[in-house]
């Protein structure tokens, strides 16, 4: 283990950080209110992590382990410091109440612990979803767009970090993949933010609501989420963003070089699309005698399906009273989520689609076990190294929700609750049913829970196994 | 595919329902019922098995897609035929509603559509344990141990039919393992018959409950199970056999034949015992308050651990209301299930153990991505093929609970009450939580929740793939 390389990175991290910090600093002088939460964490943060950064390494070996090590770490330890605003304003006094909505923040899972949001200081609320947008892209690949690294070394962070089953090289060299990513998506980022100003947001609130769609993440200041602006313009704004932001970036690569055919070639867009199809019409005709028109249906339909898969977990009504067969439809978009490559979380449909097709292919082999039955995708076969990580991922995914719903279950609540609460929360969507239904919060649980929660929420965002492996012994031993 | 073969087969198998149904209606004789019902359906058993095992195959090819088939085929058919007294009796008059009991009864999951069990009469009653027993075991076992056969075509009819990941070849000739297999279980049973007539129970009783107990069913003629006998002693005798029926029979043969070191050695006989152990003292602890004294605790909370993770599911408390941790553990031991190997259902402990070392290898194999990590158990390292079959038999396993649960909601009842009536009709236990529960039943679904369940209970006993294979358009090419 290179530890010297590790401690240099976290300290460019805990730099970068301080920098960011800026941004709801300038927000709450511009409204008035005290900066000195922001600026105290700022000053701590460029002192740590200016420190750190001098630790010079003695060699540059760069394995997939320093890469998962760095990327888990990283989450932490961004989520412990940008805690501390929450802490020293007043807003969240309990630190481990901050840390739980700090990682919800940056994991864009959207899960808070907030019984009330309205009365949040502007400052706090601005960072508060402004975690969102730099969890979404993911701050190791931020960090790789603006400094110099070797491809080596930037392409097992970007393993580690970006979600879905493979990380296609779109270009030769990972730091500008990292670099046109981030073009992208600060270009949808804009795009919406003016789009939502058009429908009669002010600037504030246009800001925190993109944030919280394009990273996929969920947080709004308004106790009705989206809702809250009784608007319809405003939420098929939200709702195509939402979809757009949990496609594969990928494909808008593609788009964006004008390779179009190939990016509507992509299996998985079209199963994504067509799930998002099937559940709004679905759930629109079964929620038909709630609503009374097909119109008010669809519009809460198709805002909901768009919100769940993406595992963005904004809301324009409360759909915990919805029929049962809509509930059930949620807590299965809830598993699945969004594309691979996207700012979304869940399972996602790539991996799904392997899934699906490495039983039919486990068929096959029993019927005819001499024959050779290749997973494909795209028409290119995958390889079984992948396959098999998918279905590794996949039981441990399942696993970790059911091992969260037992030790959430010690507080008492009714089953459905502790399922989606481990379930909503390792997806990183952040509503589920009955107490942490939309319309609740996670407030009520022990810190116990909260504490399993928060971990659910960080092995939900980097994919489980960066950070299981921070547990295993074998990593730490000197290489 | 060998057509004629499996008519063959099948005929043989119709043909032994006609044997076996004389064993309830000479209760019925015995007790005065009519004995009609049973006479009628044996006379229809005989005649259609009789006219299919003329069917003469052209060739004997036998090979791994006609076992399972031949396995898939008979069951559905066995049950369709065991159905049939409920309905001719007048005791189930809608088919569907009988189907859905001799399935349950087949299968081994002792989940009813029964209000009322004490009032059915004394033969049907007999007939529903009876299934249990049969259905313990295999039927196709039965028939290779009483019927001459070769040893190949034995080994995919075996591999179809026994639980587990992988069948261990006791002796080298398959219908010789089958043999002793039945003779253990013949043993073990007329063992508990005679244990619990010491315990005062009657011979009627004590054999029904002996068979749901064998066969790790679950059926009881007391509504209010085996809790109705108010008895320390009968409850303790059911516990600890229904404990004995969820290890693997084949420990049993090594102890038969003096190896009790190599029984010893099994791993998964020691997860089995410590799961029972952890469970049994957490929920003892848990339901603390609601009993009084450890000694009601433990004997409750031992019954029922026993009884859900060998997936029998006979109840001598309705553990409904217990405090949630322990409602949740009963949720997760019934995704677990029993040894592989021995009657009872679920994922199977071996399974779970393969499944965990896996992930760990898998983790392993990410750290050093060269190094060669192999799953190994009981010192022998186990091959890919099956390493894979298992993970992509969980994520299906995974798959259809949640399939189940998405078309039961449509009924309209709470979560929790689809997503275990899905779980444990999988798992083959029978109970689950909420309207499912152990006071409850399943009457109250639709005809579409009923069939639905009914095919999950199909799927679970003969581990998903013979049941789905039959669904495989390249199955029903000839060859």
């Amino acid at each position: 283990m290179n530890y010297r390389m590790i401690t240099q990175m976290l300290g460019r991290v805990i730099t970068i950080e301080a920098a960011l910090l800026a941004v709801p600093m300038a927000v709450s002088l511009i409204y008035g209110e005290s900066p000195l939460p922001f600026l105290y964490v700022m000053a701590l943060c460029a002192l740590v992590g200016g420190a750190l950064w001098r630790v010079k390494p003695v060699n540059h070996d760069m394995y997939a382990r320093e890469g998962f090590a760095i990327v888990a770490l990283a989450w932490i330890i961004l989520s412990a410091f940008g805690a501390l605003p929450f802490v020293i304003s007043g807003e969240i006094p309990n630190f481990l109440d901050a840390l739980f909505e700090t990682v919800s923040g940056f994991t864009t899972t959207g899960a808070t612990i907030l019984r009330d949001v309205e009365t949040m200081g502007k400052g706090c609320m601005f960072w508060r979803c402004f975690t969102h947008w730099v969890g979404g892209m993911g701050v190791l690949v931020f960090i790789m767009a603006i400094l110099p690294m070797s491809g080596e070394y930037s392409m097992h962070i970007m393993r580690a970090e970006v979600p879905g089953p493979v990380v296609g090289k779109l270009v030769p060299r990972a730091r500008k993949t990292a670099g046109i990513l981030y073009l992208i998506y600060v270009a949808m980022t804009v795009a919406e933010i003016i789009l939502l100003c058009c429908g009669g947001m002010s600037l504030y609130e246009a800001m925190i609501h993109t944030f919280s769609t394009a990273g996929t993440g969920g947080f709004s200041n308004r106790a009705a989420s989206a809702g809250g602006f009784q608007s319809v313009y405003i939420e098929m704004v939200i709702a195509v963003f939402m979809l757009l932001f949990g496609v594969n970036f990928n494909l808008y690569f593609f788009v964006a070089t004008g390779r179009w055919k190939e990016a509507l070639k992509s299996r998985e867009l079209w199963v994504y699309l067509g799930v998002i199809a099937f559940a709004t019409l679905t759930i629109g005709y079964n929620i038909l005698p709630l609503m009374g028109s097909w119109g008010q249906s669809l519009r809460y339909s198709f805002f909901q399906v768009n919100s769940i898969i993406t595992t963005t977990g904004m809301s324009t009504i409360n759909y915990d009273p919805w029929p049962e067969y809509s509930r059930t439809v949620i807590v299965l978009l809830t598993f699945l989520g969004a594309c691979a490559g996207s700012t979304g979380g869940g399972i996602k449909v790539s991996r799904m689609m392997i899934l699906f097709k490495s039983a039919k292919a486990e068929i096959a082999r029993l019927l005819r076990p001499r024959s050779v039955n290749k997973v494909r995708m795209d028409g290119r076969s995958v390889d079984e190294k992948t396959v098999k990580c998918t279905l590794v991922f996949t039981f441990l995914y399942v696993a970790i929700v059911l091992a969260g719903t037992l030790i959430v279950s010690l507080d008492g609540f009714d089953f459905t609750t502790n399922f989606t609460s481990a379930l909503t929360c390792v997806s990183n969507v952040g509503p589920g049913l009955n107490i942490v239904g939309p319309a609740g919060n996670f407030a009520e649980f022990s810190y116990l829970s909260k504490g399993v929660l928060t971990l659910c929420m960080l092995l939900g965002r980097l994919e489980i196994f960066p950070v299981l492996i921070l547990f295993a012994p074998s990593l730490w031993k000197k290489s």
